[in-house]
């Protein structure tokens, strides 16, 4: 596919978000729905890895009770695509284990990081750009992300502020990270946007190799760790690590940093709200996914995978009816969804209720 | 039960309304939902009617297509209480023929005609007044309306306009009809709020025998065929007969009628919106039906008849889930409900679609 260096996806999977409650839940989490296309996020997310990397080398690191629900969905990937954490632990030990598997075999391998549950578009500007990124981490010894030219100012993502540039060519521009900065407040996600920063995609290349030098230097969480993983003892890793994301734990301590400039839409269709982007509307602008009758009413957002849904004269809801439950909210109380949940009955909380499979009438 | 004339009930219970779609459809209409209480509303107008009236001088007036289910709410009455009419022509031909009907056995008998959908609070108001009204217009020889005094400038309902008065009595306030008013609008009902009109419950008392002179005097439309009924030929009545209210065909056009003030609260519940009024709710207003939890939500209406509602940050809705179908409206729209209705596909109007049966979490 490339002529730079080989090319190794690891697909991040785990993670049970309550934030699409009650279409997502413990069993069947974001990834396994259908948000950004027909398909499940999860089965666009490996079609996009297939667009840069070899079958055996895709990996899809999840916890143990999603490995048949993901195998179901993607006949494409054999059985030992999958690896399992036994714990969850953040993206900084998971990540390290990865990068410590793919280098026994591969040490010049470069690891390409996607989230199982983001939106892009189009495909093939990721799928062009990857190689382009992997080439640049391996040539410059750097750990890139990519980062996302912002349309608006976001709260609800991390930004980067661009330092010395690297790249300016044609569809690749590249720079040292000035720095990491988390979720801002809406006067400086707006000084932000005036002042050239950028999304954090959580989308990362880099060597193996690299990788685990700067994990050994900079992430004393991890590091002691990682001589289980040299005697096979995966387990006794994942229970001794600190759990630590892997911005924390090497990113934002490391000197050896990049961001590439992505080209494509990015969303990591972090609520309910976050579809009305992610999806095209009607004329009103409501983001349907089932049988929808919308009468008088725009800018909703309606999940109606158990019966047909009719609005009649309202403006910036939420509504889902799945499982036996029926949840009306107001989109712009969808990003506080954690807290909704928290104050449900636990029976709820876990969804499959009622008579979710019994309506045959919409798929 | 009473010293004065015999009484007769008549259960209008015909009718076909979509305002409480899809809770409401065809064979399931408004008199069979538990909207006053937890019984049906048909079954608290039978109670009501019990309390003045022999259980076999209680007649429910509908289609064929309703009495079962009415017999299923209704062990208390026999089956020859149910007089069916062949076809729907309005609250006047219905009217006459009970009439004509009960003048055969009892031609000093006096009939009240109750709506099978209405609420009354409390029933007894209802029972005392009732027999004083009989004997009223017995005496006076006056078709007589029972007229609520009004709380708030309703359009949507019909108002009477008092003139001389006939008695004025504890308990018992009477005058002749200055004149019935359509629904008006909204300044219009301030006006009469502020100039002491009186709402048209629909409720009637009168004695068989007026009642059928007035249809002979003044309705052209009805009387001519009531010789159908001398030859018992019901069928051929209905027929013939002009489709007219009763109010157009005699009341509106009779010099002898009175209306009493009634001593109850009473509503129509002519749209969702008039649940707000008819049930207590929470602290919050949202008045509920089925398991139902609000979060930051206020002055909703709900009608959870098929697994759980969550609402959060929402105000002022109505959501009912029923039969399959999910419905979220502005609750200030519900008196549109009709026009909503009619732009839906056919086979969502007549509801019972999909799982409505299979979900047994709340009854």
């Amino acid at each position: 596919m490339s002529e730079g260096p080989s090319l190794h996806v690891l697909i991040l999977a785990g993670g049970v978000g309550t934030r699409f409650w009650p279409a997502s839940t413990p069993a069947r989490p974001k990834q396994l729905l259908a948000l950004g296309s027909e398909r499940p996020l999860i089965v666009d997310t490996v079609e996009r890895a297939l667009k840069v990397a070899e079958r055996d080398r895709i990996r899809i690191l999840t916890g143990a009770h999603l490995v048949h629900p993901f195998q179901a969905a993607l006949p494409q990937l054999p059985d030992s695509a999958y690896w399992v954490e036994p714990r969850a632990r953040g993206t900084g030990p998971v990540l390290a284990w990865a990068a410590h598997q793919v280098a026994a075999q591969d040490p010049d391998g470069v690891l390409i990081s996607l989230h199982a549950d983001h939106l892009i578009d189009p495909d093939e500007a990721l799928s062009a750009l990857l190689p382009r990124a992997a080439a640049l981490a391996s040539d410059e010894d750097l750990l890139l992300t990519l980062a996302v030219p912002p349309d608006r100012p976001e709260t609800g993502y991390g930004w980067i502020r661009p330092g010395e540039p690297i790249r300016d060519e044609a569809g690749l521009r590249a720079w040292r990270v000035g720095a990491f900065v988390e979720k801002p407040d809406l006067p400086t996600a707006q000084r932000y946007l005036r002042e050239g920063y950028l999304w954090n995609s959580g989308i990362f290349v880099w060597s193996a190799r690299r990788f685990l030098e700067e994990v050994h230097r900079h992430a004393p969480e991890i590091a002691p760790h990682l001589a289980h993983l040299d005697r096979g003892e995966v387990e006794a890793y994942f229970q001794e690590v600190s759990p630590i994301s892997v911005d924390e734990a090497v990113l934002e301590r490391s000197g050896r940093v990049g961001t590439v400039e992505a080209t494509f839409r990015w969303d990591d269709v972090g609520s309910w709200a976050s579809l009305s982007r992610a999806r095209s509307g009607d004329e009103a602008g409501n983001v349907t996914v089932g049988e929808t009758h919308a009468v008088q009413a725009g800018g909703n957002v309606v999940w109606a995978e158990d019966g047909p849904v009719v609005l009649f004269g309202v403006d910036d809801l939420v509504v889902v009816r799945t499982g036996g439950i029926t949840v009306v909210a107001r989109k712009d109380r969808s990003p506080d969804w954690k807290e909704l949940v928290a104050r449900l009955p636990e029976r709820l909380r876990e969804g499959g209720f009622g008579s979710a499979d019994a309506s045959g009438d919409d798929a």
